[in-house]
Order: C-alpha cells, then sequence, then structure tokens
C-alpha cells in the first residue's frame, strides 16, 4: 500500500542571508515523505548512522511514516552543509559528508514490493534501478536526479530512465539530460528516454508538466517569506506522488491537481527551516491553499 | 471612444545571437497599439521624423490605428539600437538617438479627450501628466514607466502615479520604486502611491496583478522558439488595454481575462522581429491562443 521512497535522511546545516540552523533533520528521503504524508501512507528506505537523534525518528513516526525500511548504521549520519545568498534559488554546498550513506544499498522488505508507487530519490543510478528489480510491478515509477549522476553516470543513468514513468527535476537538469538548450525541445527528447511524464521544478518560478500533446504550467504558490528553501524540490514530489498513490485514477486533471499538491506542499516547506512548518500542518491547512492557489491563477474562459 | 496612446515610434536595429535586422518599425506605441487594436479603436498620439517610411502609416491604417494625432516633424525618427545575448530576457541598447522625440509635446485633438482610457508610455512624467490634463475624465489611466525616471525625476513620477488607476511596470522597476526588495510588500506600497491596481510583468516567467486582497499569478503563454523579445512589454499593455476597454464593466473576471490577453499578445509578438507577427494575426488566432493558454494553466477545484 502506499509510497515506497528511496533516498537520504540527512543532518542539514543550513545558513541564509538572514537566519541559521545546525543539525537539523534534512535529506530527500525526509522531505519527501512528510510531504507525502498527508495523503498516502509511506515508508522510507533509507540509512542513518547511530547518532541519529531518536527525536527525528519519533517525528516520522508522529506523520505516520513507517520506519522500518530506515537502518541505523554504526557510524555517522550522512551530514550536508550548505549555504544560500539572497537569491535564494540556488544552495551553495559548503560541505557534504556521505558517511554511512557512502555504503548505502536499499533493501526493500517483502510487505513493500507491492506498493503502488515507489519514488527513486536522487542517489546513483544503479541503486535505483536494484530498487525496482526488488519491486513486484509498481502503479508507479517515479524518479529524481541531478548533474552529478547525469555527467558521471549517464550510461547507468539512462538504463534506469528507461524504467521509469514519470521524472521530476529542474529546468536545467532538463537541459543537461538532452544536451538540447530549448526548454521545451530538451523536454521532448527526454520523454523519448523513457519516461511518459515529465515534471520541470522551476523553483520561485513555478512548475511545468510534459504528458504526450499535453502541457501544463503554474507559478509558484507566492510566499511573501521565504525562509529556508532546503528541501522544497523533494516536497514537491511528495505531494504530486502523494496526491498521486492516493487515487485508484490518474487522469490528465487528476496530474494536473498533483502538480498544485506538489507546489502547494513545497511552499509551505520553504517558510521554515528543515521541515518543521511541512511536519505541523492540518490536511485542511493543504486543502485551504490549494483552493486559494486555484484562486490565484484562475481566469475564466472566453465569455 | 476606444484608446489613446501616447509613447514613441521609433525605427529599431535589434540583434539576436541567431538573426539581426536594421530600422524596422519598433517603439512603445506602436507595438502597444498594434496589440490593441483588435480589440477596440486605438489613436496613437507620437512625433515622427520627415524620414519616416510611408508604408509604416500604410501599415497602421490596415491595423485601424487612427494616426491623426502622429506628427511629422522635421529631422529624424526616434532610433534605438540593442542586442540580446542567449538570455534573451534582458536587451543591451547599443545606442539611443532620440532625434525629434527629444522634442515631443504631447497634443491631445478635442475629439479624442473623451477616450475612456488613456495608456501613457514610458516617457518624461512631465508629459504624462500634461496628457492627463487635456483628458476628459478616462475611465483608466493606465501607466508605465522604466528606471531611467525612477531614479532622475522621482517627485514628478510620483505627482503622475498619484493620478494612475493603473500601473503596469516590470519586477525590478516594482522594487526600485517602492525601494523594497520583497516584491509583495514593495507591491503593496506601489499600490499606495496611487494606482489601485498593479499589473508586474515578469517576462518569460510571467505576470501577477495586484488589486486589493487579490492576487492573480499566470506563467508566460510558453513559445519554444523567441526570436526578437522587443516590445512584449508593449504588446502586453496593449492587449491587457484593448481588451478593458472593450468592455463596459471591468471585474475581477475581466481584470483576469485582461492580463491573460496581455500575456497572449507578448507571446505573438516575441515570436518575429518587429511587429511583424502581431500585426498579421486573425482575431479567431487570438481566441484560439487565448483558449490554449487557459488549458495550459488550467487545474480543477478540491473533488
Amino acid at each position: 500500500m502506499g509510497i515506497v521512497v528511496v533516498g537520504s535522511v540527512a543532518l542539514d546545516s543550513v545558513k541564509t542571508p538572514f537566519d541559521s540552523e545546525e543539525e537539523i533533520l534534512g535529506g530527500s528521503a525526509t522531505f519527501f515523505s512528510v510531504a507525502a504524508s498527508y495523503f498516502t501512507q509511506v515508508s522510507i528506505v533509507a540509512v542513518v548512522g547511530d547518532d541519529f537523534p531518536e527525536q527525528h525518528i519519533a517525528f516520522f513516526h508522529r506523520k505516520g511514516i513507517d520506519t522500518s525500511g530506515l537502518h541505523r548504521r554504526p557510524g555517522k549520519t550522512f551530514r550536508w552543509k550548505g549555504e544560500y545568498g539572497y537569491d535564494l534559488n540556488v544552495a551553495k554546498t559548503l560541505e557534504t559528508q556521505l558517511n554511512v550513506f557512502a555504503e548505502f544499498v536499499p533493501r526493500i522488505r517483502p510487505e513493500h514490493r507491492k506498493s503502488p508507487l515507489v519514488f527513486l530519490g536522487n542517489i546513483d543510478p544503479d541503486l535505483q534501478r536494484s530498487v525496482l528489480e526488488q519491486m513486484d510491478r509498481p502503479r508507479w515509477v517515479v524518479c529524481d536526479t541531478m548533474n552529478y549522476w547525469i555527467e558521471r553516470t549517464r550510461p547507468s543513468l539512462l538504463r534506469t530512465l528507461s524504467m521509469v514513468d514519470i521524472l521530476i527535476i529542474n529546468d536545467a537538469e532538463v537541459r543537461q539530460l538532452a544536451e538540447e538548450p530549448n526548454l521545451f525541445r530538451a523536454a521532448q527528447k527526454v520523454r523519448t528516454l523513457g519516461p511518459e511524464i515529465l515534471v520541470v521544478k522551476r523553483g520561485e518560478y513555478g512548475a511545468l508538466m510534459f504528458d504526450g500533446a499535453v502541457l501544463f504550467g503554474i507559478p509558484a504558490f507566492p510566499i511573501e517569506k521565504v525562509v529556508d528553501p532546503t528541501g522544497a524540490g523533494d516536497s514537491f514530489a511528495g505531494g504530486f506522488c502523494g496526491y498521486l498513490a492516493a487515487r485508484e485514477t490518474a487522469d490528465d486533471a487528476a496530474l494536473r491537481r498533483a502538480v498544485a499538491y506538489g507546489s502547494v506542499m513545497a511552499s509551505f516547506n520553504v517558510s521554515a527551516f528543515g521541515p518543521k512548518r511541512l511536519g505541523d500542518l492540518t490536511y485542511t491547512e493543504i486543502q485551504d491553499r490549494f483552493r486559494e492557489f486555484r484562486r490565484y491563477t484562475y481566469f475564466d474562459d472566453l465569455e
């Protein structure tokens, strides 16, 4: 049932021009699973060290997230240290300590193999494929990746992409993956590599979805005060996949709503450090913002 | 009846990384009036030199644009030379020759004074006010400006803004005018200077409208191949004002549609040099793209 997410659980230290926090809960699987937890059952497959605070495990449990696939290994938890300038779009990585994550080999527990949706977070494409090989025909294979894998492991990444239904990456990654500067041509080229649906994250400028002849685009939900953009893309993917996994069917209307829910979850996430705001939402707050977002972008048809 | 637009009519030389054209029809009043001409009657108030080609006057007439306020003066027409890099968002001005435009004093003919909408193109705010003083209580005063006037003639610009209903400028200009880096706070501050409605042009990232408690935002219409972005902002304003001037009432739904029509006209304009594409449209093509734009951004309400 629900979603299996494979990715990182980390301790982040984040600095913005206005504030900073040290060793807070982070990682792609964290933001993804907290965002998705409002819509469906989520199981995290990840690894942490023996220094990982119990309070974070308790937090996952409070969100109803299954941590039976979150392994604790001797050693230190993955740490990321990053900084943002006044333009909060791009993080500057100051330090990455892989620690126990360097030896991460994802194992899918028997009870998770029949999950209808698997989200392959931004990890080595060899590992992404090893996850797929353990799954029992999921309805949706959704995938993320980044410049690092596009540059260094392209052949392996292409093998993974041939098994993917939905790819969720940012616009620079689309261009780099397709080796094509025009975003629209690049998107169509990426779709020939496997993913039927391509969702393009554009940060403060919103999101695009390419699905056959359908092109859907929305701006970002307007946020007056962005506190920490870390995890925005992962919360977007979590909202998108959570909404999708909770449904029987996924027609065009559902996919468009899924993109809107992704944007909504990302907009909550950036208004506090770590998954603090993302973690204390009510489902009503999410629905209210979805409606507000719809009013924000809505215009009537021709009279 | 319809719209009076005061601004520049120019001869542009434009270079992009892919192509270039010399001495083509340009100027803010040109792009504005051609875009608006599909919706309502437009009268241009501007000045050209005795070198201005008759074919351009004939083009205005073919579009049904009234040129009785387009004065021909001894001397050369205003010339602008600009270049775009691969990021087609920002023009680099290589040369500006004001020529006869330097002595421009807009005179509004008696038959135009009762027009319901006046568009004050991006000229000296003293001249913008002199136009308003000649008008007979227009329903809508719509205004553009730029960094040059914000920096050099702020007191005069503030006097003009106190008489404006709708201000249409880009996001950098909003921030500069309000002296406030946060766009949302800046927008609210600009609205206290006079304009009840603020429309923010964001180039390839779309447009925003602030109207009291209402905030409306749309992405740009996706264009595969941008040939020449010159005049995109003016065609946007032309589509916006044209739609508005053609209507009896202007409720929230109409203002949202006006923003969408502005985006549609800008999207046509950028797909050729000068007003070439903008000038050869049919009303059906405009309506089709409006509908396509709506499908592009539309998502259903909660189920």
